[in-house]
């Protein structure tokens, strides 16, 4: 069975906002084993939207109306599917009685206009809206023999994923021949993009029933998906399983989750796991580490914070750097790095310290010290690793590529 | 004149993927004073794309295809376009030998499926990709008398966007009516989304020839944007001007940017203007005012550092808060949030020092401090203010929200 997504609102046409709901409920359709073939956006004008719903009805087994709810006069989804139909909207006593009191518990007098919120379709089922005041609707109809389903969903996110988990769900479930689907995610640290497709590609191609989706964000993290259906759960995923060994095999310890963890909660856990602490010394990254460290709810247990050493006499003062040193190697440099990380950790007494130092651009760059530099260095006590890197992209990407080498290194360090 | 806008690929009906090209092309017809009906999100399937082909032609003036441009088999954007044209495709050897040296520069032998990319629908006009294997294309057709413009324009972002704003938009505005469209940006801080709504709304309701958008972060930011169309720019300037200066009048200096400068810029202007500097102590922010300030190249100049002070200890070891104060008031707290703000400031030697401490969950609320408590406190030596606040929504958002409060009074005290 295939699926059309609507999204209906003419703010959705401009520059500014974008339809985010089609995802949610793709993810949630392709989980029963079903396909979004199309997407439309259409804005509020009465035969536009009619002429999308005609068009959708025609080539898709369900049918999906996001927004178009409200009380307002913009608010037409309702009626258009209505008329596309050629069904009657009846006005549902229980409805406008349940909004009445909705109104009221808060104490305002319910409006004129949101007496249509009570309009149902002839044949359709209202979907109840506990978050909000637009019902729902469900309609089943059957179109030159073939089945359809339609649905009609309020467009305020938090009120269309309730309304979808809790109302529509179970009948598409029941609606559609049983699949089983399996998925799997396997998150990967520090590898360029082009590099990680290339190496991922011989094994993804080999796998002609398992589909695997690689996903990139801008500094440094590549995320594999990789699911499959069958008719049993268990056969589904020995496929799955099959993909995600060789990718194991392929790509060892850059894989840093497969269970969809982002790289900070890794870092937390394995803290946690060793009962150590952490503190950061930051100066190109300005607060960033730390930033995603404590992103974490419960970082406090092993995060227990650190300096942003921007000004070179920061770095003195906070964090214990050798003004001399500064002096002599410069305040980016390998040397600097570790007087960080060791300084630092000395400072917060705690197990490990990190300590950044390069430069995000766009300017103060040189030769030799060219924007993108970037050292990072981790220090035990006894110990200090010191990595040079040179990061590609703006101000923005090797900020964030700096902090991923360092988390990357905590990492490595505990695995 | 209206535009349907049409993305292809099947990667964009997952629910990992999104078209975000239509954004941008829909700014930029916008600009010309084309509004955008419709979008279609179809997959790579031949019928589904001939299908889509067909409906934007019957509805719109201007249809964009963005994507299947590329060599593979999966790409079959400039097929499908011909076949509902009921056009022939026909090879261009120019195409041909400039994607022949365009791998041979690089040292590679142009593969055979790479041809395919010198098909020109007939009658159309190939348009050049300097960035890319795929020329776009461009066609102008009469279509039961009515003129239509058809683009093909590839898909990844930077080629999309170099060879839409190069190659068709002289050739649009020469198509189009001349229209004069004039753009101002209104920022303000610390005003709830429902609030500003509530109080624009008379304004923006009053000029039905003024459009205002309202957009909203998570964080604690709102920006009005308002734009009007004319026949000569300065009436449309007059036009927005007139929406502006009420909005100026009701928000007065909530208002912090007018020329769609963020909150992190406007404060490192103020600070430079004064020859002042700047430095934080943060807790339950762990570092994200230190990162936002240091988003902006250039604030070494005037921010200098701080420290992220997430563990007790380090409120008294990096930023000098007595632990007989923490122990009395709580580390959330007025007077531990004045300490903060005095202690870096004396720590880092800066004309200002900024000091946050909350509870930013989900877990550690009580009932006296419940999640969301946030105090922030901004000192210069000689007096220390500091703001109570109760901030709604998750561990993101009050973070976020806290960052904002900080910035927005260093920017009210440098005003």
């Amino acid at each position: 069975m295939n699926a059309e997504i609507i999204a209906v609102g003419s703010e959705l046409l401009t520059p500014f906002r974008q339809d985010t709901n089609s995802l949610f409920i793709t993810g949630k359709l392709n989980e029963l084993g079903i396909t979004v073939d199309f997407k439309t956006i259409v804005g509020d004008r009465q035969s536009d939207l009619i002429s999308v719903a005609r068009t959708a009805l025609s080539r898709a087994s369900i049918v999906i109306f996001m927004g178009g709810l409200g009380p307002t006069e913009d608010d037409l989804t309702r009626e258009c599917v209505a008329e596309t139909l050629g069904r009657e909207l009846r006005r549902d006593p229980t409805i406008i009685e349940a909004l009445r009191e909705r109104f009221a518990s808060r104490g305002y007098k319910m409006a004129e206009n949101n007496m249509k919120q009570g309009d149902v379709i002839a044949g359709a089922e209202a979907l109840d809206n506990p978050r909000g005041t637009a019902p729902g609707q469900w309609i089943q109809i059957e179109i030159s023999g073939k089945k359809k389903i339609i649905i009609l969903l309020p467009g305020p996110p938090h009120e269309l994923k309730h309304m979808f988990e809790e109302k529509c769900l179970e009948k598409l479930r029941n609606a559609v021949p049983p699949r089983h689907i399996a998925v799997r995610v396997l998150k990967i640290a520090m590898v360029p993009e082009s590099q990680a497709d290339k190496r991922a590609a011989p094994i993804y191609q080999a796998h002609k029933g398992v589909e695997t989706t690689i996903l990139a964000n801008a500094g440094g993290e590549i995320q594999f998906q990789v699911r499959a259906q069958a008719l049993t759960l268990e056969d589904a995923q020995k496929k799955v399983d099959k993909v995600v060994s060789e990718l194991e095999d392929e790509f060892e310890d850059a894989i840093f989750s497969t269970q969809g963890e982002s790289l900070e909660q890794i870092v937390g856990y394995y803290l946690q796991m060793r009962g150590a602490t952490l503190s950061v010394a930051e100066s190109c990254t300005g607060g960033m580490l730390a930033e995603r460290l404590t992103s974490v709810p419960g970082s406090s247990r092993y995060f227990l914070g650190g300096a942003v050493v921007y000004d070179n006499s920061l770095k003195t003062s906070l964090a214990d750097v050798p003004p001399l040193l500064i002096k002599e190697h410069g305040a980016v440099s390998r040397e600097v790095a570790v007087a960080l990380a060791v300084g630092i950790r000395k400072r917060c007494k705690t197990s490990y310290g990190v300590g950044i130092t390069g430069i995000a651009g766009p300017g103060g760059g040189t030769e030799a010290k060219p924007v993108g530099l970037v050292y990072v260095a981790l220090s035990d006590g006894d110990h200090t690793s010191v990595q040079e890197r040179k990061f590609p992209g703006d101000r923005e990407r090797i900020r964030h590529w700096a902090t991923q080498q360092a988390l990357d290194m905590v990492r490595r360090k505990l695995m």
